[in-house]
């Protein structure tokens, strides 16, 4: 099942006990609607805060209810009962081979970071991007973004309480998108095969240095290399990440024709 | 003072005792910043759970602080206090004539009207929108449109409670933005001299009872001229309306020149 939301009121995807949280509104409403116990399994461990334009889960039912009905079906019973759990939307669902997991038949994903770069906060945005009130340079970001590509061990860019075997990671592409003058908006996209724990709002955090002109272009891939969390930059807050897109390999989904 | 906010968690721009408005947040947030008691005067009455992307107040005071600095104070001050008030963005200020009056002296505003119109709700659209589930044709609410221009008895299009002297209104123009597809965002745009109490959010119903075919374009003006409230649609709810532009005679501000 294909979902979005609005990470804002959630305290991240996993259940937990301190806080509602998208994979507990997601079973809750799954059970009420198939009348059966429903564990999902997601693609990825989203922090408190941070958003989902495309977030996929994957779970085992003996409804007759036919995938592609089920996100109407989801979406009036997450309306119906109102509250935090109506920051979720289900965009469609299909039906998987036995085998499929959400998380590791992944084949990579894409993030977002927004950054409102601006004198003057807008509270139309401050939901959904980081409010950076000093001038950054994006040609100077632009240069550190490009030593990021290529596969190294981040464990720079990685908070402490990951539990990965191995902290190496490929990153495919980063692009640093805003203009010269005080850009309002400013994007920061990055694709790769999978994340430590952290990973995007380290860069993030670094790549802001380097619009400050606390940290240059060239030293990024010095700190890449030290291995050295204390080098890299601070963590960017959650409100302005996005899960963008989730890859799968070509045709693991059993599309209803009415589904697409 | 300009200023622009995010109407969701603020029981609308007038002091009142059951929720926090934008007048006391504003106030409050002038009286610390320049130690004296302060009352503001605003544009408009915005309803509860509307937005401003841009509303003007005025008041007296005897601070030394030139009017171009303060923005940037308040805004400061606003940040560190936190919690509801933290919607509010201060954009310029402007020194004005002793009988400047925000609401008496603008000539006319314009409002805009989101509504998301798709069969699946967007929660990051639905507090700047109006979810709307069933397809609307575009072409017979531009239709529809047109018949609002010019100046009426719009009491049809007036909620009670309303106690103004008149209900003829001017309506400069009123324009439908969507496409004939299914399309995620419809903006129905409105310029008029004054308005009566919910005037938008009831054209913007009726619009929509039009849209889907149960009240017919050619029925619209006659529904104006008939003066029945029971006539014309549902109020549209709060969250899709902006107040877009305040009107105001040209010079009627001195600005500095930092200030623009």
């Amino acid at each position: 099942m294909k979902i979005m939301y609005d990470g804002t009121d959630f305290h991240g995807w996993q259940i937990q006990p301190n806080g509602v949280t998208v994979q507990e509104c997601v079973e809750d409403t799954l059970k009420n609607l198939l009348n059966e116990n429903i564990t999902v399994t997601g693609c990825s461990r989203t922090d408190a805060g941070v958003h989902a334009r495309e977030y996929f889960f994957n779970f085992f039912s003996d409804t007759k209810i036919p995938a592609e009905r089920l996100p109407f079906a989801f979406n009036n019973r997450i309306f119906l009962s109102g509250g935090v759990c109506g920051g979720i939307s289900a965009l469609k669902a299909f039906d998987v081979p036995h085998d499929f997991n959400a998380r590791f038949s992944s084949c990579g994903k894409r993030y977002v970071y927004k950054i409102h770069n601006s004198k003057i906060q807008n509270p139309f945005t401050s939901r959904y991007s980081w409010y950076f009130p000093y001038k950054l340079d994006i040609s100077a970001m632009e240069r550190a973004a490009k030593c990021f590509c290529g596969t190294y061990d981040f464990s720079a860019f990685m908070a402490a309480g990951g539990s990965q075997k191995t902290t190496v990671r490929t990153v495919k592409s980063l692009f640093v998108k805003g203009s010269e003058e005080w850009s309002d908006e400013i994007d920061i996209t990055v694709e790769a095969d999978a994340y430590l724990y952290n990973m995007v709002r380290i860069i993030t955090g670094t790549l802001c240095e380097v619009g400050v002109g606390r940290i240059a272009p060239d030293e990024v891939l010095d700190i890449i290399k030290s291995c050295d969390r204390k080098r890299a930059g601070r963590t960017a807050p959650p409100e302005g990440l996005f899960l963008d897109r989730v890859f799968y390999p070509e045709n693991i989904f059993v599309r209803s024709e009415k589904n697409d």
